[in-house]
């Protein structure tokens, strides 16, 4: 979920200088739009991270727009009136009025996650506790609420230095307190909690925007974006709002995203990728017969680009394998049985049973990918996607199925390349069709799509790994390695500890 | 939940010959229209208790439809391949596909509803996995299918009777073994758990419809008219289907209802009722001051016709509280602030603290009386209510809040009575109105709006106490015992519980 938010995100002064009037004058605008004539109130949480910016976004806010029809609402300790009462009762007295706009600095989340954190709540009450909120929060959304829901995220190293640099401006330094350096220590033990939540919570109707904390221009520009873009949306929108309407998706606000950030130009060469492609296939080999695999089952999902090698990949991974062991299923377009049921059903049938492998050529990301940028279904279609697919996926993780994904990225010039080679080599030219040199056109579209897909859906129990494909060698051994980090993790995860902490 | 279910519904041979055929003709044109034209597969769940008339029934619509395009699917152990993949595997590969009626005899709910009542599953983890069919359902309402989920439904007695009846029957008795009289006597415990599992489930996407099985021809009949209306209604849905579309209620086939059911004739002499009254009111007070009292709270809703009395009874309970203690909400129409909330916002607002005790006078189940019967919200609004109401109360309930919710009944003739005295009496003048008059007009489309309200929001921890109010001296000790009752199970529980057994 935090992919997007660890690229070091930057805004220069300059732009910075430009935009921010622009957002400001709109904000303005659309805050008095809001409480002149519309019907709704907006909730605006404000979650994440400690020095995450947090507050700063909150000050900064309230200079952009009217601090008249805002209201903030900080949640500490409850009060001795609030502790007598269910724990939904202080949101609900501190609820915006429609025309108004209520930040949440701290909200419904906060107490579940500390008492997470804190080993006070299992996970099952947790669930629990995230099943109440969805539910509140679709009754809110029903009753006409726009529900934006920021979470502001800093890598670890990142919050290590923002605290730093907090502690040394003395405007600032009072804000660093003991707890703020004793939770850096918690913090893989938070980054776990919150994937989790957000994953749980990341409704149709109400999703969360992971924002970058670390460049305050960056951040600042973002949530501004976010804001108005949400704000003018649904001041646009005429439908009946008796139905949870799907939010847009955020805007983005620079051209840094999870696959520009790939460094293409990795390489191997053929002596150092035959000598790793036979230690890691010999591992495989062990792994899947490794008496601990009969109680699981692995799953392989490839995803990528026209011609990124897709192919040649799996290949590589069924040459470590038994045949009797592995099935292939390349998802192609369904079958008229497949038609007639939900779009899930067609890679249910498929899931291995214990001690077995899948690998599915093509994936149910059809539908958010394909599906979505070709309009084969409907905007609330794919919007609900991301959430079934990750229930999809938790519940085979649940059910012991290690679940690894792959993207695979070509450069633009690669794809152009391998396109022109399949066209002139007759064994090859049965690969490329009209279909694939019209999708080229569209690379933007499906840019975003991807990027989407991997912050709605790269979950800590199913996360994506994206393979840098310009080089094939480069990327065989990536995913040959991935697939058996993975299992040893699950199969022997005390030596798969050991051995990193080695490397430290 | 169950309170419709258990009145003694029953069909006569002659209505039942003369209904039948009309039924069984229309079913299978609406099963016709479905393979021939319809887009969508109907999912039909078949669940309750032993007994309650399962088996019949699917034997029934065998009969009734043309048997090639129904599937039945029986679900007892799972098997070796079933075992070695997540539950909802052999769900998945049983789905009807599109235009065919899949009947579930037994479903995702038989193993979590076994595990609960054999003690393996925790109260979290059972509402974790309520959340994944919730979600799982709502994935399939999106991808089309119409969901009908039955549960029959047998009183304890009826039950017994019914085992007795089946065993006595030589082609019957080898379906009673010796696990069937085991299970009645868990049968408080499958009430319990069942009526949580129905109530946490019960989404406006697919709702559970409780149908009473002690009367083979009542059961026949209500099962088909259910199965036809929610046939005939989604074949005659021209709507765009992106969104989960709110299902009709039930139809009723027989007058019997929670109201009709009632005894109006109940009556208190003069010195019987003040003997009583003196008691309860003693009693009230005693529990008020209880010092376990200061761990809870406790509220009071008050429903009922107009001019049933909710005024009067209301003043016989504070009569017996003191005036620190309690505070009355008049519901009327929402001020304007209100109005700029979601509707449940304005009893928010009134949830009284740990000790201290709200009577509502009318309350928030307004939305699914008088403003579903009025008009004054859309139909997907009051459906989606009870849902977000049993929410509410349930976490007024998690809480330690005592929720006892009185609805008073009065004969239309004593209603016209009161009417015309309110008229004459010039201090009671103010109490009638035209609206009043206006409503008695629509009382069968109220009545209707009030056996949906009990089947739907009578919970185990918030039931629904009907108050035979044609006399006022009745109604008011009624109204008196049934709150010390409730406050004594949760103050005193075992003292409660003494007093129970010693009546028994």
């Amino acid at each position: 979920m935090f992919e997007s938010a660890e690229l070091g995100h930057k805004i220069d002064k300059e732009t910075f200088r430009a935009e921010e009037p622009k957002v400001r004058a709109a904000l303005l605008e659309a805050q008095f739009e809001l409480q002149e004539k519309a019907d709704f109130p907006v909730v605006l949480l404000i979650s994440g991270v400690d020095g995450g910016g947090k507050s700063e976004t909150i000050n900064l806010l309230y200079e952009w727009m009217d601090p008249r029809y805002l209201s903030t609402l900080a949640f500490s300790e409850p009060t001795d009136e609030e502790r007598e009462r269910p724990y939904m009762w202080r949101f609900w007295r501190a609820l915006p009025p429609k025309g108004r706009i209520g930040i949440f600095a701290g909200s419904w989340y906060s107490h579940p996650i500390a008492e997470r954190i804190r080993g006070d709540l299992s996970k099952s009450s947790l669930d629990q506790r995230m099943d109440q909120i969805n539910r509140f929060e679709a009754m809110l959304v029903n009753e006409g609420a726009l529900v934006i829901k920021l979470w502001f995220h800093l890598s670890k190293e990142g919050q290590r230095q923002r605290l730093k640099a907090l502690e040394k401006d003395p405007r600032t330094a009072w804000r660093v307190t003991p707890e703020s350096w004793a939770r850096l220590k918690t913090y893989d033990r938070l980054q776990e909690v919150a994937g989790h939540i957000l994953r749980t919570t990341n409704s149709p109707w109400a999703p969360w925007d992971v924002v970058e904390g670390t460049d305050d221009r960056y951040r600042a520009l973002r949530v501004g974006k976010i804001l108005l873009n949400a704000l003018q949306n649904r001041l646009a929108d005429t439908r009946d709002q008796n139905f949870p309407v799907a939010p847009p998706m955020a805007p983005r606000i620079d051209n840094l995203n999870v696959l520009t950030a790939l460094d293409l130009t990795q390489k191997l060469d053929k002596d150092a990728y035959e000598a790793q492609l036979a230690k890691w296939q010999g591992r495989l080999a062990e792994l899947v017969r490794h008496p601990e695999f009969k109680k699981h089952s692995l799953i392989l999902a490839f995803e990528g680009s026209d011609a990124a090698g897709k192919g040649g990949g799996i290949r590589r991974v069924t040459e470590a394998l038994d045949a009797r062991q592995y099935q292939i299923v390349p998802v192609a377009a369904p079958t008229d049985e497949e038609r007639a049921q939900p779009y899930l059903w067609r890679f249910w049938r498929h899931i291995p049973r214990c001690g077995r492998v899948t690998i599915f050529d093509r994936t149910w990301y059809g539908r958010v990918l394909v599906e979505r940028v070709e309009g084969f279904c409907g905007e609330a279609d794919w919007l609900r996607a991301y959430t079934e697919i990750n229930d999809f996926e938790h519940e085979l993780h649940e059910d012991g199925a290690i679940v690894v994904k792959f993207w695979l990225q070509i450069s633009d010039k690669e794809q152009l390349r391998r396109f022109k080679e399949r066209e002139k080599v007759e064994f090859k030219r049965f690969k490329i069709t009209e279909d694939d040199w019209r999708n080229r056109g569209k690379s933007e579209a499906y840019q975003a799509a991807v990027c989407d897909m991997v912050d709605r859906t790269s979950t800590g129990t199913a996360p994506w790994t994206l393979v840098e494909a310009d080089d094939k060698n480069f990327a065989r051994v990536k995913i040959l390695r991935t697939i058996c980090e993975r299992l040893e993790s699950v199969l022997a995860p005390q030596k798969a500890k050991n051995k990193k902490d080695s490397k430290q």
